[in-house]
């Protein structure tokens, strides 16, 4: 991919007034001409969902803002097929940068995760970056990471159908490692409460206690202050199974 | 797994009304132990969202059913880690049989594979059901496949970390094929409308065309009259992606 001013689709699971965004998009102005399709409020946690069940609303902020009432996938979809007319086809989607990591298994939560994985479905391809989690959040490094990934990957383009999930280390990162999805040790918890009329209401939250040792993953990388970025596609598929599942053909009745 | 009895978790995201859910628990009862656990409403399109910036309620309706105010991920963390005690931690987790197929990329949107995917992070064996939809839904043969195909994965477990895609096509099959997940040739169709007050508002949809015609696909199966049984894991790393882009760890400035 060569283009002289590339065009660049943002969004967030954050929600578009989000610091994560902001940073992120002052961070590619230099890279290219920015449009930004957000959430408008935090989608946490939203994964690759898509509304189905209701309609959405798009306000336009702005010639280069709009808010969606929906998931970071709705926003992609709707700004690709919909809000940007053809000539403004982006020729890259950027999403985050996440106030928080999206290591290991959480990348399967993640709506930040999912922006990127709809646009690269639809054909442009996407990053996702997340800031690992501290007490503040500093974008400084993550925004200045992000500008030169984006610029890479607009000269160089990505491998096909695959999208990049970056994560930042706090401070200054070390360096850049391409890593594996880890996974994680943590256990859910759920808390229960009462509400003011007595009923009983529960919130899911977690444990973690580190992850699982394992040479290459996001997690160590993040761990040692590099960058992770890990390349992703769609495809669920466990493909070495496929092979020891074979002899299931037989022994069913129709 | 060898028990006498075992234990499974049923959920969906049809919803606890719906009629997939309700003729794979009667087809699973000759199998094991079984629990419901199950949005309280439509929630087709979820994917792997997680509840994280509201409180859930839970609603027993009776010593097996149980209804969530959230999503099937909600349904199976909430089953597996407060509804049900430790005496009846769950040996297997079915999720469906979902009222129209789950195929090849739509496979990430899914709340219904989804259900499984949590139980398989949480250390349960899942299998997610689908029935490729119709005009109408008879789930006479889904649900004699999904009896089948549980109670082998009770005998023989399942790979590790995986879960089981289940999508069965309309009529008697032929057999079972495993597979894996293909593309999808689709294009997505968004509707505008006006509401009564005059402002617009939006639909997301698509316009399907086949899939991409490979071999061994999840797609392929169905289409040629197989129930397709694709394994499916968490990880959404591209590892021969990391090769390439090995060198992408130098030029990058701090």
């Amino acid at each position: 991919m060569n283009v002289e001013k590339p065009r660049i689709l943002l969004t967030n699971d954050d929600g578009i007034h989000s610091e994560g965004i902001v940073a992120l998009e002052k961070a590619l102005r230099d890279v290219g001409d920015v449009f930004v399709v957000a959430p408008v409020s935090e989608m946490s946690g939203a994964s690759h969902s898509l509304t189905l069940s209701r309609p959405l609303r798009i306000r336009q902020i702005d010639e280069r803002h709009w808010t969606v009432d929906g998931t970071p996938t709705d926003c992609v979809t709707l700004a690709i097929n919909r809000i940007l007319p053809p000539e403004l086809h982006p020729h890259l989607c950027a999403s985050g940068i996440n106030h928080g990591e999206n290591l290991g298994d959480d990348a399967t939560y993640s709506g930040t995760v999912a922006g990127a994985l709809e646009s690269t479905i639809l054909g442009v391809p996407g990053l996702a970056f997340s800031l690992v989690a501290g007490r503040s959040y500093d974008f400084t490094e993550s925004a200045k990471i992000a500008e030169q990934l984006v610029a890479k990957a607009i000269k160089n383009g990505l491998p096909k159908d695959t999208l990049l999930n970056v994560n930042v280390p706090k401070g200054k990162p070390k360096g850049i490692r391409i890593t594996k999805q880890g996974f994680k040790n943590a256990r859910p918890v759920i808390s229960e409460h009462r509400d003011p009329r007595g009923k009983l209401y529960y919130w899911i939250g977690e444990e973690r206690n580190g992850f699982h040792a394992e040479g290459g993953t996001d997690f160590e990388a993040v761990d040692e202050g590099f960058v992770s970025v890990t390349p992703m596609r769609s495809d669920l598929t466990n493909h070495p199974a496929i092979k020891t599942l074979k002899d299931w053909n037989d022994s069913f009745k129709f």
